[in-house]
């Protein structure tokens, strides 16, 4: 039985399926009797929603990559005041789909936004908070996109999903040069595996860190 | 006849006649065949707008008061990009109903928000960019308060308006402390002189400066 909530992220470009170990995730914690919740960036509550409405719906007016880079900050720090937080504090586990790793990723590796810029907003807005432990599903952009497609067969690509290949060689990069950076907290996956053979292998990086047994 | 277009500020907290003044400002404006555009902030654009509107319609849940300066900087970068610096650059005059200097006295006088954050996002938004000249509208905040409430009588208080005395008396005090320490590009005009006195000295900054004779 776990006493400390662990804050968990699922991080990967599109198609790695994220959602779907999201989902193994919970249903693995819920059979061990750990209390949690599943969320995800950028939204998370009904306010960070609204927020993130506005970049994913901007229109035919241009959205800056600067204020669309504020945007995702501004909706983190609504989503980790009024969520995140409050069950961490309640003992629940908190499991998420994407956080800032996908922002260093996204607005830093695919749009070229500062760096620095980010590193600032991090600090603001986090404090302290890190993930206790960041899963990134990781595999060739080609096949992950190839999977996002198929799923969105007939339905309308929002703006980051019909974003071009090379977009997403960036993003890639990037997440895995933080993995390189923060090896301890970023675990990489293979996510060109079974849905089962992933799954198995995030419930052993729990048990690696005695969370689980 | 001007050859280069000036970004103008217009700064006060609620009750001083900002609305009033723009609209005087911009009728002498044109009297002396400048082009220009009226704009305000939060907001100036339609998607800026709708940030804006995450703002004042936050509904039952809590918005952190680190995500309202997050919002804000993102509807300026909005602002700024799509409507302010395409007008400067085709020569159009750009009058503003509150710009950066609101942020530092709302969010960090009145909220008491980090001044170090606001001044990083300033300089992450607005680059080198800053108004030529502010028009610091101040009185008394009783006086200021009585005149919104009387404008405002059987209308819905927005959030802010219905804040109490002693923020808007953090927030003059974050205002005149900004007028002291830039005092070439913030001029206080006294807001309890008349309507025709105000737009007259407004004007006599104009031609200080020769931008209109």
């Amino acid at each position: 039985m776990s006493v400390t909530a662990r804050f968990v992220t699922i991080e990967g470009i599109e198609g790695v399926g994220k959602t779907t170990q999201v989902a193994r995730l919970s249903a693995a914690l819920s059979a061990h009797g750990i209390q949690h919740v599943v969320t995800r960036e950028p939204g998370g509550t009904p306010l960070a929603e609204s927020i993130r409405n506005v970049v994913l719906t901007a229109g035919e007016e241009l959205l800056p990559p600067m204020a669309e880079l504020l945007l995702m900050f501004a909706a983190r720090a609504v989503h980790l005041t009024n969520h995140v937080e409050p069950n961490l504090r309640s003992g629940r586990w908190v499991i998420c789909d994407r956080f800032t790793d996908a922002t260093y990723a996204y607005q830093g590796g695919g749009r070229h936004l500062s760096l620095d810029n980010i590193r600032q907003l991090e600090a603001m807005v986090l404090g302290a908070r890190r993930p206790d432990l960041t899963v990134l599903l990781d595999t060739p952009v080609p096949q992950a996109l190839q999977r996002a497609q198929q799923r969105n067969a007939g339905a309308a690509a929002d703006r980051f999903e019909s974003e071009r290949t090379e977009f997403f060689e960036r993003v890639r990069a990037a997440y895995l040069a933080r993995a390189a950076a923060e090896p301890r907290r970023i675990e990489t996956v293979d996510a060109a595996q079974s849905v089962d053979e992933v799954a198995a292998r995030i419930l052993k990086l729990l048990e690696a860190r005695s969370w689980i047994s």
